[in-house]
């Protein structure tokens, strides 16, 4: 029976493997780092877990190519071993082999050891391990990292899954066992990458930099070592000002140069192998390099330098906009921003900052273009953002399976020459251009017994490891993947896996119309308010009058089109070539504009909304079907958050249908209810 | 100069005064209870302040009438020295004349003593005090009563004016002496009663009732004794189920009337004057007798009982409705809830129960219509509740003198037969019907040092205690005499006063357009938000489509307008005869009806926001004039507040130009700039 808390990695008897069960009983380790010694563990676990008994572990050396066993170890050490010399694999990357009666797992280092393990125990409980495996896997993204929003109050930002699984009441407060779990579970997926608290750096967070926090900050980061994740700390671009009580924070003042090398050397003193630091800087509020005149790259090579000779690296956000603009002022466009602001900047950061930009140019909407940065950055270290956590997405009552939007996004080709698809950009590899280097997400856990709120959404933070692992991967496999290896062979695992499929696509329809955005609660950001963001200060507009609807972003409108390569520009910036999802995005059109399907706009909306609300009552009476196959628990949780999420999606129905009729006067022409 | 923290009792020198000086010298007091005491120091105080002398202070036993002096008593103690005998006065009443070469103040009780000095130092200040006195007060209303909405963590619902004057971190917490101020100025304007908790009674405010905190209730309770302000407390109808863990809060069962009689004898020991209890159930969430199938009379009643042995009071609010409609449901209609609530149980409720109703049916809003309870009820005590804190009046922000409003209410004639205007209904002197009894309001008082936070803000404190004093008076009169009270004679008197007059009708005009109230961001109450609640629970919609907005309230409708006697339901029921200022509370209408000035609505409505704006610059630029008059901090204080205004009162303006611009595709006929 499915236990929520083990995830992915549930406890279940695999029957009749394939693989011969004596090889399994012996294992022979390399025994190098405690990476190392940590994947051993997780192959004994793993096969404790999913074969019921517990293999003899051996040093590596007592194994002779007799020896009939499992060997584990790195390329290097297996060298022998290994039938043909493999060839240099990136880091990360393994071999699953099975040699004679041998099985070898190597990694490339001792991380990608671990993720052979984690990949083999994997296959074992998906039924895919073979008789004769002959693996080779590297990962797409050098930077798979996982971003949380955890504050020391103990509250998340965005988080929709209990309290922080780090901080309560200001301080570190953690059960060393609970991160430990946390660990391999981000491990299993190929996660590297952490960092532990809120980009937004208030209160205690601000401390975090200080002695007083950073013993406590070293235990943790040691326990997410071991599974090869190493801690980023998320900083305040203002901390020499608000901490050093130095009467600036200007990154060119040689005060706060000193001041930060100095930090830095602290910091190191405590986490040798901190990754870095994660800067949200000038953005909605936070203090940055243009309080004082400078440009962006002042401020990230400054940070650059100051970290650089501990190996340090700094992640910066582009997230920046003027979020306090007047909505009476058309002729600024919010989507604009990170483009504009940072395409000049392309070259001038120092080679250890990697740019972190959304992965649209709003804020992880449901609908929206991929940022015009990617492909047209060429001289500067990035990575893309993501958001685990269903923010716009239904905060993890509604189900919502991301890798679906993701899948899109790794598509989409930003028609910089050949081989130009997000998924072709991605890793080391690419040539004469600087690589998207990887992924950073929001993550989507907390306290919550089953780590993601709805059990559901376990499947976003799985299908977001493996999809920046392995961008190739489609959204159904990952679905696949996720529902046998969650929930094993069986109805329960048919239901959910497509009840994920059927998810994005509900969840969009009964959402804001064709890319037009931010028709959501304002702040809270779950269910539906119209005009919630029509007046305010955040850029986010669609300005519906009683003809027409949507921003008009061609070159005549705010030009935004232009900022992608030509194609793309002309691509977008026709309405007859507009991708229909994103139609709202870049037009401003009539409600009668007629679309593809030969029906008016107007029409289109009102049907993707009847349509969104029936199939989110569909998935309901899907559930419903696992009455008597699921742990009560488990089904109740899952079904009382079906009940809410149709609740919610009757809103979006219902007031989207009748903000657009109130305007129009224009019922619906298959007469369904719309109230008036 | 202004000392804002002196409100209208400033010091300052009163030239020539019309009483010669020499009266005012010796001062014969009655030494009677500790009212009497306060009121003979209070006249002490007063001339020190005003005439910058201590008078002598004598007994009353030791004036004769040869002695030249001021004699302070109660009618019956000043019986010798009054030439006639007076009738007898109200409680609270009192008599101020000039006998011989003597001065006379006397109370119909010692509050009516109290009320007298403070009134003759008031007539002083504003040189009004003629050598030749004969003047006679009573108070319309018996109760005046400020209710505190302050939570024990400090925090002030509705508060902008800085934290309690009461409590902190969960605790009472004050300085007594400013407690002392506090009392002074609410006895100077005639309040009788506070409330010193919030309605909602949460967190450790339910422990008010509990030994824990009842000694420090009654050491506060003791200060404004001494004024003549009695008590009252805000319990939780719920608190045998929270607080005595009974299994039910039923106000018919045994154990629940034992529990509160026991409870109500305990606090009684502590406060043995209690006012009573202030009770909001079954109201947005609070615990009420609906819970258990009962009526509010059984509620009520029930507690009535306990605090009866003890001479308490209950007051009951009738703020009950629905919180969680349906915005779909046409048919239901918020405004009707407290007549179709209490207007059934009119007669039902024990003579020691009160019913609190707000003014209009929906809640403090700009302007709503009075509430068709008062004329109506004929067999139950009630009193209505203001509201001084400016919820949906601009925070303390913007300037709105709410005595302009309050004026209106006085006037307002509920039209049940001859003389029944609300002003006529009030106090104990109405015949056939039950009166008014008074007024409750919730206070706009914090630990700012200016009381108010906007320092003009104080004429609302003050006129709610002079108009529930005495109805007849005009919101201009008041504004005079507090101008003159707080600023003296010059500039600064006259600009405040005019001020004062033109704020309301400029915040009127442009707020939610003719009475369609609610078009404010949810939660906050301040600033625009058109459809803010318009498909909320809330139960406050205006409807507004390409055509028409409002809600049809006449009998074709939802039959609000009939809740009112006859003669105003014709009145309210035709959109000829119905007030302007109220024509879309009780009207749907389109656009293009004509008004009385021959105008279209929709162009009333663009008129009327770019006046209101434009007033809202003038006064500005009018407070501009006193830069070389004030003292520069209250100057600034005050000029910041109408900047911010200023601001919001252009969002006011554009986002409904904007918003019906955009519904209706009309322009301004004036040509003036209406953002798209």
């Amino acid at each position: 029976m499915l236990n929520e808390y083990h995830c992915w990695l549930q406890r279940r008897t695999v029957k009749n493997p394939a693989l011969q069960a004596p090889v399994l009983q012996t294992v022979y380790a390399h025994s190098g780092g405690e990476v190392a010694s940590q994947a051993a563990e997780e192959f004994r676990r793993g096969i404790e877990r999913l074969l019921g008994f517990s293999p003899a572990m051996y040093p590596l050396s007592a194994g002779t190519g007799e020896s009939v066993g499992v060997y584990l170890g790195t390329i290097a050490t297996l060298e022998k071993q290994l039938p043909r010399a493999a060839g240099k694999l990136c880091a990360g990357g393994f071999v699953i082999k099975t040699a004679g009666k041998n099985l070898l797992i190597a990694g490339q280092d001792e991380a990608g050891l671990l993720y052979g393990v984690f990949r083999f125990l994997s296959l074992l409980a998906q039924g895919k391990a073979e008789d004769n495996i002959d693996l080779q896997e590297e990962p797409a993204s050098p930077l798979r990292i996982i971003n949380h929003w955890d504050n020391l109050d103990g509250t998340v930002e965005r988080g929709y899954a209990g309290p922080s699984l780090f901080y309560r009441n200001g301080h570190f407060d953690y059960d060393p066992q609970r991160i430990e779990d946390y660990a391999r579970l981000l491990a299993s997926v190929g996660i590297n990458r952490i960092s532990i608290n809120n980009v937004n750096v208030r209160a205690e967070a601000k401390l975090l930099i200080t002695e007083a926090y950073l013993t406590d900050a070293a235990a943790l980061a040691a326990i997410f070592r071991r599974f090869g994740i190493r801690v980023f700390l998320s900083i305040n671009f203002g901390a020499p000002w608000s901490l050093g009580k130095l009467p600036t924070a200007d990154p060119l003042d040689p005060a706060v140069t000193t001041w930060w090398k100095e930090r830095a050397a602290l910091i190191y003193r405590y986490i040798p192998d901190l990754a870095g630091f994660l800067v949200k800087a000038d953005s909605e509020g936070e203090p940055g390099p243009f309080q004082y005149g400078r440009t962006h790259a002042d401020g990230a090579n400054m940070l650059a330098q100051a970290v650089k000779p501990h190996g340090g690296e700094i992640i910066w956000r582009c997230f920046v906009y003027n979020c306090q603009q007047d909505w009476r002022d058309h002729s600024f466009d919010r989507a604009r921003a990170a483009y504009d602001h940072f395409m000049p900047l392309d070259g001038a950061f120092d080679d250890n900052v990697i740019l972190q930009i959304k992965f649209g140019p709003y804020d992880f909407q449901v609908r929206e273009p991929v940022s015009p940065l990617f492909g047209a950055l060429r001289k500067t270290r990035h990575i893309m953002e993501l958001q685990i956590t269903q923010e716009y997405t239904g905060h993890q009552i509604d189900l919502c399976y991301l890798p679906w939007l993701w899948e899109d996004i790794m598509r989409f080709d930003t028609a910089y020459g050949p081989d130009s698809r997000i998924k072709d950009l991605i890793g080391q590899h690419s040539e004469g251009r600087f690589p998207i280097e990887g992924f950073a997400a929001v993550a989507n856990t907390g306290l919550d017994r089953n780590w993601t709120g709805h059990t559901l959404a376990q499947a976003n933070l799985y299908g977001y490891g493996r999809i920046i692992w392995n961008p190739a991967l489609s959204a159904a496999e990952i679905a696949r993947e996720w529902s046998v290896l969650s929930f094993g062979f069986g109805p329960a695992a048919h239901t959910a896996e497509n009840l994920l499929l059927k998810s994005y696509p509900a969840y969009e329809k009964y959402n804001a119309p064709f890319g037009v955005c931010f028709m959501v609660t304002p702040g809270l950001h779950y269910g539906p308010n119209i005009e919630g963001y029509e007046y305010s200060r955040w850029g986010t507009y669609h300005r519906a009058d009683a003809q027409a609807i949507g921003i008009d972003r061609r070159p005549a409108g705010t030009g935004y089109s232009d900022q992608y390569a030509a194609k793309n520009a002309a691509l977008f910036a026709d309405p007859a070539s507009c991708p229909e999802n994103l139609l709202l995005f870049f037009h401003r059109l009539r409600y009668d504009y007629i679309m593809k399907n030969g029906e008016t706009l107007l029409q289109n909306i009102y049907d993707t909304h009847f349509e969104g609300y029936d199939e989110a009552a569909a998935m309901l009476e899907q559930w419903k079907g696992l009455k008597n196959v699921l742990e009560t628990d488990v089904y109740q949780s899952v079904l009382s958050r079906f009940e809410r999420q149709l609740a919610n999606a009757r809103e979006w129905r219902d007031q989207i249908n009748t903000y657009f009729f109130r305007k129009t006067g224009i019922g619906d022409k298959r007469g369904r209810m719309i109230y008036e």
